[in-house]
């Protein structure tokens, strides 16, 4: 094919080298934390190359040998990088090949690094998950333990932020465990589906030297193998699952810090963050700030910026691989620091928080049991529109007259229906009128037990 | 509580009502989708108040009978909406009211608009999550049956858009049928945590008043019930789920659409979309674009901004209900008739593409064999970074000398290596090279027929 | 070239046409909202083909005619669909040929349906920017009006939402006020990029007829020309920045909004919102919740949502016109319609929120005031981190003897620091407080003057 | 307040530390990156006090030697982060505590971290965007000497991907550098906005020890001061505008880059990338990938990213300052870098690429010039139409007897219409079919002339 000179038309790059389009193109910066698995990989692979006669028992001890060696040197911190260095597979390879010679050129027989740093990938992804799952666990335990030692607790429940009904404390807390426990379902499901083998598809065609993919599998520990080459090189669902489970796991965690930010501020008064999640104000003394519960809502931001990133990415691309799946680690790495840090500092943040038990009890009005007093007249037979309508009238009655709705008199009430009678005294009991929600999930004790109970058994069962 | 008088400062609205608000705050336009799972959940919920005492058999089969009614008015088109209707729970309550009196204030005892709406979206959501399974796996199965068809047809496989490896163009279809396959079995995992009742979770609280959850789980078919009552109320994890499950969908079909785009060029010439699925130019007589394919392409980037904008939304609350939350509905419908219309269009693309056999043999060059170049060097025992080397070497003299790589003579050969042989020649064949890739996952066609198995198997697993 | 027969593999389309692709392809649901701007394109088009000698003076005079009567069928609500017209301006001309015959068929001439969409949407932008200004500087007005006539009163600034200092409340109108102008300033830079006229540019390659586009632009009043036929008709940079302007604009009425819920807690009880902007429980009598500031703060996701999908869908596209295109319209038309009802209601909540003076000024807390003590020892000449740190001595001291820090005994204080003296008392004094932040941008009246001042010279500028 | 003790609830932090938290909260690692400024500020700050009587000459004198000295430090590497740095702000003034004694201590009279932090980001943001617009410029200006250069090279015009109309090379690379200007020109915009002093706004009401800000101003050479302190302490618009300007740029750049990469494949042949941006394959010998502009795509995903993560972050915030807002600057750093080194890979690419004139050429083919054969006949008074029509014939002609469209009898084209004659052939001429397209914009010689002098003159007038 006839093809021109290559003139330039301006730029400042002359030569074969562009420094800049070096390192824009490097990737051991970040690639690095693969090292372990890399090596892990390429053993794993000598041995399935040995399998298939590609290598002798004795070229492959020999490799195997080397890796440890290289493994040896990371974990100690004395693996040198060479300039030449650009990804993680080129420096392991490197170096062996300068520990074991020729025979180091026999690893990558019928493997690209297409292939290979998938596998990196999904098996450091595979280990992640389970610490996460593990920190999320200690979460989630903490959440209920203390769910459990405070069940005596009330104070206003909210929606819209105004207040609603009286509820248990625990009530709350759980509330957000329970949704916790959906994000460890979810994580349990995503690590599935991270825990699938693609070695052995090469670059985009599949392994042409015989190298059996379920002895890889078994010596790598996968719960499955990739079913398509081109797919299996290319595809990053895996990634982008994993992603958004952190994006909706921070949202929860958004959400809980949030509230924990409003029931801490002066106005409402419910809890204090130990001082250790708090920091004070470079210009004003009095100040203590939750700045941990703030960085946690922050990162939710944070983490969903990547989730969009990536996809945003993905979307644009043709089938197979693409050098543009190169964004895939630093957003794995970036999301899993950040997901690590923050449930440890939630898991603090919920240990030592203090609460404000009188605060709490002094925020309880008798307008949030404006909905009780028309249940109290459901139950001595009026349709419940009409109770709605007739406690709508109470609370009216008693804001006209400036007092609480406790306040007005049976005669009063009765000017609204006949159907009030002494008995209506009993509503005005917020213990009492926590207690009526006690079908299951309700913010009765008894339902509290019952969840308590449930997500118990869920993290027992997750943990299986 | 003192409050000031309340003087307008400039604004344009006087009065109690502000129109543009009314039809900010109304979802009517929206949400009369529901009309149907909206009766069905109210039916259940009598039943548990007629278990519970609150209802009298008498009274609950006079509202049983009354939603009937009403449900038949929805299909059969007269329903008439009043204007007050601000949604579809108010529509039909009222309607109810209407047609049997004071009676039907008796439904909404203990339960809220907001446990109400999210029963009503999840029936709605799992029924429609069915409906898009089955469209689903009809393309999964449209696209097996067409690489069973086809499994003789070889084209080039790339990489980085570059000529790499020939391969099956079954092995294609499948790469792309493979990745769908993770999102039906994905959509099973949404439409499982979907399929949780949360109905008897009140405003916040949960239910006063005893009625039985379980039983009205087993009324709505259901496979479990929500935990906790706060959490059921607010939470839109299946929501979110759900337009991610979308979003990650559409990559798939975006990436499939794409190399099709490609694949339908003049330069390419690969494939030939149906008329049906092309359209003309107003300007340019010649011209037959791939409007199909483009639009699902495009279908993509909406998807996922419906789950972004949710997310985001979602991030910035507190806990409880909020008012916030009614955005979920209309993402939900926007995305589910997309994902209808898009899985439904692709089928027909892929049912009717035509392909050019021989424009896909003739885009095969000798070039793409280098890497089996090395493989057969790999096979006399030189270890694979020098036969990489020796091939790169091979393909660098045949440029130089302005020949294919399969027209250097075996003495040319020789002078790179001495390995080098007669039986050279045998590389120099594209149906001999796919074959060589008869690993699990590769592109033989063995291998192959494996893959048609698995996802065949797969299939059927999941419609099980 | 060779091409196959078009078999089926199993899918259920049949024939020329799919119903569903029909519907899947057809934007006239949406893009009829174009219909006035659409005629007047192609009415100033035809000028410029008359004046190009390919329309002669008659020609034009009748379509001309034949197309106000298209308009006036539009205005009037009798303007007819008919199935074929799969886009408005499909419908437009098929109904010109219609009412004036063949002539009809010369105004397409060298004009190409991608020039002519992005013109009508051009125009269709620039109109409802203007509306969207004037809706923005009405909501500023109200705002400056209110904070003009509240200067005098006090409430807590928040950082962290934990009281920092006193500030006024007109000074936090401005705060929001400010931000709103920065949104005005954007929208104008935006209309002058959407103020671009690409009519001329044809399906890519420009116009070939010897239309003189400066006559087209002085017909359509637009402010400048594009640049390059094939960007012309494919650059939608002007939606985008039209899309992260709303966002940016619901972001701060957003931020807006959550202030206003968090005042309108029982808990801080600052303000109240309106009836016409609040709604009540269907469960709980005694709620009155803000859904308008809800709706606006949720409708910030919605919008956001439309920015990043078309964002995405852009960034996946070659250069020139592609179908994923048509993606613009629905996001442009719903995020204006959203941008329109937010604008008002929030106008209309801010001129009708009613403000509980005797609360905010109860909030107000003498620790509060620990910075004007470090202050005043700053100005009796000890550097500010010594009275930093003295004054969170006097903060601590108060709360171990559980005094307000204003009852510390002046003996006290002086165990902290010799440099206390009776003045200290003048401290105490919110008024005062505030009064001293009186450089430019402070709190202090003069200051908030200066803001007003500044903030209504900024909408006379703009509104030039 | 009462509060209770700190009971741990089974959480593994005990004691008043939490090593990460501390972690979690630093910033130290990012923001040093803003030392420059960060002295730059305090400098004008110390003059600032000075001038209004809280330092002394001799005070200020100090102050302002030590903060150089604090520079020559960081300049010279020699600056030592102590543990308790948590900020650059805290490790510079501790840093000059320790060089000039108590002195320091007063820098800090009347100044937040709040308004520190943003004047310290506004000025490293003002100096990158200017870096920034340089390099853009220069890319601009190697595309527009090569389109200059080039203004003879004709190729195929796609739209849909399907190839359109013949084109001018030339045209194509002014279609990309067109839409670089707007971003030029938005980039000016957000800088403008970016150039805006907030210091004197202290933690969140302004500055109460009579600070004259416009001499900050003008120390520090802004174009304007803020307006409201709350609002400049807290508001990041100028950051999330700079993360969509990046955002909305990449996107040009992304797609350019999507073209290159088509053109470079085997089956276009338009483009050769220099090796200095191709990468090979570890696998594959003849491989030469487009990795250069692979990443530049993949680029654009992760810089929308940090744009909706950092909106998302801003969306959930009450008013004011608010921890959540140190996530802003780790967006704003890694996306420079990242824009900086794109523009620089980009302005390589475009000056180094080769073009493949003749495959070029042999990719016009006659039914390219079926719009023109239509025009021909409108000439000739045939409305447009009926020509698009007659044309169309003439194509289905020409591909049922197998044969170009040019080669078409002067009888068989008169089969279609009398109109044809002799002067038909004139329109096979690629040459002469582009130079029609003489409108401003299009794709003629002259009108590429034209745009080039609109581009240069833009460029002049934004450098001015």
């Amino acid at each position: 094919m006839a093809s021109e000179s290559g003139k330039l038309w301006g730029g400042r790059f002359v030569g074969a080298v562009d420094p800049i389009m070096e390192k824009f193109n490097s990737s051991i910066a970040y690639d690095r934390h693969l090292w372990e698995v890399d090596v892990q990989g390429s053993k794993a692979y000598s041995r399935g190359l040995e399998k298939a006669g590609l290598l002798t028992k004795a070229e492959m001890d020999q490799i195997l040998h080397g890796l440890d060696k290289v493994a040896e040197e990371w974990a100690q911190g004395t693996f040198k990088l060479s300039p030449n260095d650009e990804d993680i597979h080129t420096a392991n390879e490197r170096r062996l090949k300068e520990l074991i010679g020729e025979t180091a050129g026999k690893l990558h027989t019928g493997r690209s690094r297409n292939d290979q740093v998938v596998t990196d990938l999904r098996l450091w992804m595979r280990q992640n998950c389970s610490k996460l799952s593990a920190l999320l666990w200690e979460l989630i335990r903490t959440m209920v333990d203390r769910a459990e030692a405070e069940r005596d607790v009330l104070f206003p429940g909210y929606t819209h932020l105004q207040r609603a009904q009286p509820t248990g404390w625990s009530h709350w807390i759980l509330s957000h465990a329970v949704a916790l426990t959906r994000d460890s379902e979810r994580l349990l499901e995503v690590q599935k589906r991270v825990n699938v083998l693609p070695l052995g598809s090469g670059a985009i065609a599949g392994n042409p030297l015989g190298v059996d993919r379920e002895l890889l599998q078994a010596e790598l520990n996968f719960g499955a193998i990739t079913l398509n080459s081109m797919d299996a090189t290319s595809e990053r669902d895996f990634v982008a699952e994993f992603l958004f489970w952190a994006s909706l796991c921070m949202t929860h965690l958004s959400r809980m810090a949030e509230d924990l930010i409003l029931y801490g501020t002066k106005e409402f008064g419910f809890v204090q963050l130990s001082d250790a999640y708090s920091t004070g104000s470079s210009l004003m003394p009095q100040k203590k700030n939750p700045d941990s519960l703030e960085l946690i809502r922050s990162k939710a931001g944070r983490v969903f910026g990547r989730c969009a990133g990536l996809l945003m990415t993905l979307k644009g691309l043709p089938s197979t691989y693409n050098k543009d799946l190169q964004e895939d680690k630093e957003a794995v790495f970036e999301v899993s620091d950040t997901m690590s840090a923050v449930l440890q500092v939630a898991t603090g943040v919920i240990s030592t928080l203090q609460i404000h038990r009188e605060n709490m009890a002094r925020a309880l009005s008798p307008d949030m049991l404006a909905t009780d007093l028309a249940y109290y007249l459901v139950r001595k037979g009026m349709p419940f529109r009409q109770a709605h309508e007739a406690s709508g009238k109470a609370v009216f009655m008693a804001e006209t007259k400036g007092v609480a709705l406790n306040q007005l008199s049976l005669k009063e009430l009765q000017t609204i229906s006949p159907l009030f009678s002494g008995d209506v005294s009993h509503v005005w009991d917020y213990g009492h009128s926590v207690e009526q929600y006690a079908a299951l999930g309700g913010t009765a004790r008894a339902s509290v037990d019952w969840q308590i109970g449930q997500v118990r058994a869920l993290l027992r069962a997750q943990q299986a």
